[in-house]
């Protein structure tokens, strides 16, 4: 078990090649089990392909999940001066209240499918700068809140349900998905927890001012300069699971968004992540194209919190359950095809 | 609570003017209820719409599951004679062993999601006769399977989950939508279990056959001459679920071909049903085009037994833990837009 340290940005592209992979035995072994359980071949879709995701991360033919730790992350963005939030941005707080006082969706979602929840409020009082006038964070600001991520993950859980709470980060999503895979800003943004037209048409504005400003550099560098806290801790988490070689659930367009700048570093910084489900945010669809992750889940979804993640848990589970639980043919004395 | 009781197919029509319909008040309360949440209003996308449906059908603003109850219905049929499946029709008894072990796909998903089992075994020592020779059922053993299936619903459960296991009847629901929807047999048949392109071909030959032979009359008539026992209990058991006031998960597409002759007798039979997934069977887009149903999941699933349904029962209750667990903006102290 490797605990990661964050000592300058150009470090993390490095990790790679000390991160675990997928175990190709474990996977060999879980598709060799699910031909033999008790239904046609692939007749369980997605819950198969689940199953033998989670044998190749655990290391064994059947995965378990007896801990499942949830991660949410909150931040206050600068680039709320430019009024592209509906909501105060007192509500960040308020919300970790909330979160803290269980009375939150992602409070029910964790009871329900069995996550142990966590929230970790990253200074909400020092918004990040306004990136329309400088970097949003310096490279010190950066590396502490992806540390804070890494150390947040907790090493004995066996899966890890990511999650996000930050008034103004649907804008600072799209800016980041700009500037690492391109198209115009308007292509990127959404209408977040409600803005109207011209409240997009605002934020396709602003996100084009920080793609002037700040749209080059390594991947690294456009997640402080247009980034905030929690994109950062999302990423220093997800960093950290993979040293755990604990598999992960991304929530929606945001959750997504924050851990594109490792992919864009290195594609294979993502591949013990699932994707929990597809936001009707509209960047979402485009991003996981760009990151070539299929999502479980399509339930209309936009609220982010790891909402979606902590659902697809639920499906998860079931997948996990049927794996190690079912009967093969020749236990149960049923003839093949 | 009503018990229903099948004298005559002809009576099925006639149920609808005695059957309970959603609450509108429960509906409009739970409606309200949404939008006081933590959340933007919509942002909790499907998971809200099935709230404010269990509302409904619960008659209470904060509906619960205390008590899921899931039936498989088991049959076999004559049509197997035609060779239309790669498995050899003993494979419907061995599953139902299966079942009755614990080793099958939908034991593990019911242990996961919650919901108390039970398999309902019709007559699988005597298949229904081959429709592309006679009738598959006389209408008193069509009436005798739909008592079967009303008589299995426990009047205390809080959700019905469905579904079926029967060699061939993927068969079977490709007539039964044909001869009640419309189109050419190809269109609605299908792999099935495993079927490869000679063995679909061939069981679109048998459809059009059955369909020639018994494609008029009234949906009743055609789910006697072309359905099967587990068939005629999953209507069974959906009128009677009506009759006691129980919303119901419907699985994939053999689960949903059996009850369409409920819906091309009245649409209105099936307004308490959700349709768990969407199917990789290719005609089950098209039935579920021509109910006005969307799918809750589309997992890439096809395995029948009430797998979609028990896995789309941990969505349902997931919907109902932020519905009912949630606290208001006022509750919480929280600003709203």
């Amino acid at each position: 078990m490797t605990s990661l340290r964050f000592n300058v940005l150009s470090d993390v592209a490095g990790f790679l090649s000390s991160l675990p992979t997928a175990d190709a035995n474990s996977v060999e072994a879980a598709r060799a089990r699910q031909m033999q359980l008790t239904k046609p071949p692939g007749s369980l879709g997605r819950l198969e392909d689940l199953a033998i995701f989670m044998a190749g991360w655990q290391g064994c033919e059947r995965p378990e999940i007896n801990a499942a730790q949830a991660l949410v992350f909150a931040g206050n963005h600068g680039v709320c001066a430019q009024g592209v939030n509906p909501f105060p941005q007192e509500v960040t707080a308020q919300m970790v209240a909330n979160f803290q006082h269980g009375g939150a969706a992602i409070n029910q979602l964790c009871s329900a499918n069995g996550a142990d929840l966590s929230v970790i409020a990253l200074e909400l009082e020092t918004p990040t700068a306004d990136f329309t006038r400088g970097p949003a964070m310096t490279e010190a600001e950066c590396l502490e809140a992806l540390t804070r991520g890494a150390d947040a993950v907790d090493s004995s859980a066996d899966v890890l349900v990511l999650g996000e709470m930050g008034i103004g980060n649907s804008t600072i999503s799209a800016a980041l998905c700009a500037a690492l895979f391109g198209g115009s800003a308007s292509d990127w943004v959404g209408p977040g927890t409600g803005s109207d037209d011209a409240g997009i048409a605002l934020k396709a504005r602003v996100v084009s001012d920080g793609m002037t400003r700040h749209g080059v550099g390594t991947p690294m560098e456009i997640l402080a300069a247009l980034g905030g806290r929690e994109q950062a801790a999302l990423c220093g988490a997800v960093l950290q699971a993979r040293a755990y070689g604990i598999p992960v659930i991304l929530d929606g367009f945001i959750c997504t968004a924050a851990v594109a700048p490792l992919f864009a570093t290195e594609p294979a910084f993502l591949d013990h992540c699932l994707v929990a489900h597809m936001s009707t945010e509209p960047g979402h669809q485009r991003l996981l194209e760009a990151l070539g992750k299929d999502p479980i889940l399509s339930l209309g979804m936009r609220l982010g919190e790891g909402s979606g993640a902590a659902v697809a848990l639920g499906v998860l589970r079931s997948a996990l359950a049927c794996h190690g639980g079912m009967a093969t043919f020749a236990e149960a004395g049923v003839s093949g095809a």
